[in-house]
């Protein structure tokens, strides 16, 4: 990062407060959905997905907010298209992680097992390094922080194929019921796929240090 | 839209009319799959699948005419790169609505159900908003078109997840055999995925008129 | 390509001699994955699967330099975030021959059916045209060498969307037990894949041209 090119950064008092709040409410799902993974009271889970699904909206607004501020705005902080990339992927991960407590809900999976908590363990984890990437973007100073948190949002990633892979070669092994090695496929697939969207937000933020380099 | 711009564009009698005509194709290959979908004599099927089928493929022969245009046309009316991005995203959408026709013949799925019949119908809303904005792209004059129509496809692909969503956890309540559920599944998925290339269009429009603002 | 263009790339010693590395992985890999569904003695399979797993954690080591290169690098022969987008192009070809070979181990799927021969003799093909595609992306004196591979890497994608729809048509047809249709089309679906993100190399290889055209 050199000088020249923080020079030219304008003060910007729109997007990052945006992203920011976008990756913040990422990490209050991940928690939630943890929580719902955890909790065995089938009565106590439908206000969590209550909860889930309303974060979900709240992304959903600030996306969108996002989006608006892009047609509004001439100068931004990084490429138009970036912002936009970042916005979308941002929201895919929110997507997932609602998409996954809703198939829990939806197909009545009532055991939580040992890969589900992991899985939703990992996503939190990934979400956690988002936030913390995103909240450097807005001074560039430390990009090793976004560098490392990208490194390690890539290695959960990693881990969390693995802990897939493992699980339902475990399913195929020791369960006879196809359609219930189905329902937990799903559940763990959106799970899955959550830690997969967090790659992708990586990878954007990855191309605009690429970028401004 | 400023006036300048508006001024730096060519006159492009090349690649307009060439998404015209993928667009085009794409609303008249939807009206087919909601007949397929909506043909309960198996026997009737069969014709309607091949005249998808030769709509594909005079999809990929536009898209590949895109791709050579590419090569050959120096001045191009938006970056190269969206053009291909854009060429690629209208194949993608053939591509899943001829795969979903393809499944249904493949598995003989016979029964065509609500939820099937819900997807069709709304893969056939999101084409004719493709085709609404894609028909607004030569001119920029009416950008709101153009954006009305990418916030009615993201819509759509939200309704569609739903339908999707609710269709699978009816199979798992309903249905005890679980290759039917499994054939189903994949015809249900191929429909939502091709409102999810939509949203692809979508995105790239959202794209190219966020770097021309 | 005029004179001036290719007068202003850099004689790029780093990144070009780095894309070769990870293509002659690819094809190094897929011609393990052909052996391996070729190995009816389950004992034989395990080492070739931890061959196929060295590959693939030297594959991530080569994408890893590319990205460090990146990031040190001032002037880079095409655009940074082309160079990027490759190099995870190339990377999750690598990630999908793993996976099914993988999944082949871990789900016991002992007989190699004559679809998944197929589909691994696919892969190896399309492996071996991106290695072709990219020795050429150094000189870009044979443009022609390039698209030429592209065209036949969509092909090879389109035979091997055949090959899967129709393997999975017949296990529809002919396999009663629904777990065994689930590892099935679990194996195929990862060898199919396989050849989408060559499609995915294909498409960036494409970006690539189209810009600098």
């Amino acid at each position: 990062m050199n000088n020249i090119f923080s020079y030219f950064i304008p003060k910007d008092r729109k997007f990052f407060p945006l992203f920011e709040k976008a990756s913040a409410n990422l990490v209050e799902m991940s928690v939630l959905v943890k929580k719902l993974v955890n909790t065995p009271d089938l009565t106590q889970r439908e206000p969590i997905h209550k909860e889930i699904e309303d974060l979900e909206h709240r992304g959903d607004e600030i996306t969108h907010q996002i989006y608006l501020e892009l047609g509004k705005t001439f100068i931004t902080p990084f490429d138009r298209e970036d912002i936009h990339t970042l916005a979308t992927a941002l929201d895919d991960v929110a997507d997932y992680m609602h998409g996954s407590s809703n198939r829990i809900l939806l197909y009545n999976v009532v055991d939580m097992t040992e890969p589900i908590k992991k899985l939703a363990e990992l996503v939190a984890q990934a979400c956690t390094d988002v936030d913390k990437a995103i909240k450097e973007l807005k001074n560039l100073k430390n990009i090793r922080v976004i560098t490392d948190s990208c490194v390690r949002i890539n290695s959960i990633e990693n881990q969390a194929d693995y802990v897939f892979d493992k699980a339902i070669g475990e399913l195929f092994d020791f369960e006879d019921d196809a359609k219930v090695i189905m329902k937990y496929k799903e559940v763990l697939s959106g799970l899955e796929t959550a830690t997969d969207m967090c790659e992708d937000v990586a990878n954007v933020l990855e191309t605009i240090l690429v970028k401004n380099a």
